[in-house]
């Protein structure tokens, strides 16, 4: 069963390429931002975008943690894709094929013009070909909200992965092994009620259905 | 969209339903570690799973961390559910469905037959059903292996989740809105090479292509 150790220990597993962290932070809609508030560890899952070599967060400007963080707070950004379960032939060898990165560092509040570019990143990653459906932010809209920035340096991130099956039994065995493939697929949209009938779902929308669409 | 301060600030967010908490804690496979360490955020995804009042982690005997832990550092432990996109008529107003949940406090290290039924325990909850379809842990495999667990207690969780749509627009507008509901699937398996062809997959893996079928 992966673990704590493999991530941590597992030098085999271990990779500095920059291309695979991209992808994941490309895929990953949710990652967990940790800090330190009077020495005790804070954690908190949020959405994020990469927008070339920065992760970006945000939060409103009302909340007082993103003060900390603003403050220079260090923090570590963690995101994990489970990519299959390892059916092994013992419980023990049970694993799962996942991807895993942490960024560690600080974060930088933006403004004007970047936190403008900043949010339609995050819609974007959320929704991707929304922001061209849909207004620009507003100046209250963006007003409200705080945009951050965690860069993305040489030697600041991790990368992990393990693929694979979990490899040949020591010892005879009647026990199956395989690998089932977890894959996330988005369903029939539930529409708000108060858009009229005939008007027709976009294709920021219908672009995610074809992308899940199992056939 | 949803964003740090709807998890940490709107209040009518959270919930102290110990119900939902176990809900999510038995759907979801794997959760973020965060601690402290020479002052300095750590954090780790990991498989969990949740027996009870306890939330059981792992990891090897070698692991420098680990030891960290047991010796009583502060944890905190997160899991969170992506449960639909929210696509609303403005980009602001996008977000998403979720649940999450934090849970604070420090480990235990497991040992003898308590060791025994946590490792258990993980595996049911990665592959529901496989412990009855393999033999038990070996006692080497016990002993290369750390179970731990962090209690949950009256007061040191906290569960959050959104629901339902972005809500009508104030002023008239041309854009679509609705939910769109995300799940994780299984795909069909690929069986190890070394197993007969005529070994038939087992019950517990078939569930889960079962459970996952959109049909």
């Amino acid at each position: 069963m992966t673990d704590l150790t493999q991530l941590t220990r597992k030098h085999d597993r271990g990779s500095r390429l920059r291309g695979r962290l991209d992808e994941l932070l490309d895929e990953a809609l949710v990652g967990t931002l940790s800090s330190v508030l009077d020495g005790r560890p804070w954690a908190i899952p949020t959405f994020f975008a990469r927008d070339g070599d920065s992760v970006i967060l945000h939060g409103s400007t009302g909340a007082g943690m993103l003060r900390h963080l603003a403050a220079g707070a260090p923090v570590v950004f963690s995101v994990f894709a489970l990519d299959a379960l390892v059916v092994a032939h013992t419980a023990f060898d049970s694993s799962a094929n996942y991807r895993s990165a942490t960024i560690r560092g600080t974060v930088e509040v933006l403004d004007g013009a970047a936190a403008d570019r900043a949010m339609r990143a995050l819609t974007e990653h959320l929704i991707p070909g929304r922001t061209s459906e849909v207004p620009a932010n507003t100046g209250k809209e963006l007003a409200a909200t705080i945009a951050m920035v965690l860069p993305i340096e040489s030697d600041n991130w991790l990368f992990k992965s393990r693929t694979g099956s979990s490899g040949p039994p020591e010892e005879p065995t009647e026990a199956w092994a395989g690998v089932v493939p977890l894959h996330t697929v988005a369903a029939e949209p539930v529409v708000d009620e108060w858009v009229p009938d005939e008007r027709p779902m976009p294709q920021s929308v219908r672009r995610m259905l074809e992308a899940t669409d199992p056939g």
